[in-house]
């Protein structure tokens, strides 16, 4: 596909390109529902979105919308699946064999749309060779570099303790790896030309303990 | 603490209670580096962030900075634990003993900074009984309605396949739960007295998957 203009990607923020996941969501449901078209209002409603978000995060992009009709959604869908980068299959190695490592391994929402876990690594001999569910087996992590090439890997993904993470990290970079996903609550000392993304998952916790707190004052208000 | 004015909670986004958490973050850091005041402008710059931004996410709770001089970074960080509800302990359980519950469960970031896992359960009968890393040991889901009256759960975290969600969720609610974190990739009907927050892991990948597509494109025009 091709863009209507020229897209400074280092301008476009995460949080409009997690909002551009979102609407690829409500769109894959809308079609199973058979719906073919909708407006942004109408998208908004649905799903408890913005619809003036929705318009401008999209014109990033192009011009989707029919003024008066809406968006075809099948071809929205597939505008998204573009911009995203999903019709190309990403490879993804996992380094560290924890539970996390091997939960995510065969999770289902990293094996489908687009990604596929090829590889699990670790440093640690009696983790190497055990068969994890969903079919792979540990590897060694000081295969990298070649298991990278081998596999045309894009992504790796940091489940190692936060103690190790920098040196995996430097590992994967060095293994020609230009996207990582780091769980390890470590501080990572990044490199320019690598796309970082660290996931903090306390920060669901926190969320919840917002609500927590300010729903039990409201009702003590009330 | 007391808040300035009345907050409706409803009215303020998942997004800004992020950020909060974000912020918390960034001021701890900058407490171990002996940094005592620092202005919105400074904070920004240190941890790329936007400092009208940060000025508006804090004003829904008070005025916390001097004009012309910034934050107390101690006293901000105190009122961010305050807002977030962190200062009182956050009892967790979490259903489902597989892979990823159980690293979670002796994950660092869910046992520290206010929360704590104080039960496992499953009801998979070769699960019940099992010790995991940490201390704990896997009790049965049946037990539910007693483990959170008895050891005063407040948040419940739900790791088990996407089929069983529903019935947990139904459970833990029914249990007296009013906060649930969601792994399962599933479209879970919720409560009106529940806050529920789904956990969409495989947006970060797609995150990455937008970079490594539009960095190829630059790379490419350049």
């Amino acid at each position: 596909m091709t863009f209507k203009r020229y897209i400074p990607v280092e301008s476009i923020s995460e949080l409009t390109i997690n909002r551009l996941s979102i609407y690829l969501r409500c769109l894959q449901q809308l079609e199973k529902e058979n719906i073919t078209t909708i407006s942004s209002q109408e998208l908004a409603e649905r799903f408890h979105l913005n619809s003036a978000q929705i318009r401008k995060d999209l014109a990033y992009f192009g011009e989707f919308g029919i003024r008066g009709v809406g968006y075809n959604a099948a071809q929205l869908r597939e505008h998204l699946v573009n911009i995203l980068g999903l019709s190309e299959e990403r490879r993804v190695v996992v380094v560290g064999a924890g539970n996390l490592g091997t939960a995510l391994s065969h999770f289902s929402g990293f094996n489908s749309g687009g990604f596929k876990i090829v590889a699990v690594c670790d440093a640690d001999p009696q983790k190497i060779g055990k068969r994890i569910p969903g079919g792979l087996t540990v590897e060694d992590a000081a295969l990298l570099p070649t298991l990278v090439k081998e596999r045309r890997i894009h992504i790796g993904v940091i489940t190692v303790p936060a103690a190790a993470a920098q040196q995996v990290f430097d590992d994967l970079v060095n293994a020609g790896i230009q996207a990582i996903l780091n769980f390890a609550p470590a501080q990572l000392k990044g490199h320019p030309e690598v796309k970082l993304k660290n996931v903090d998952l306390k920060i669901n916790l926190e969320l919840l303990s917002f609500f927590l707190t300010h729903a039990a004052r409201l009702a003590s208000i009330t």
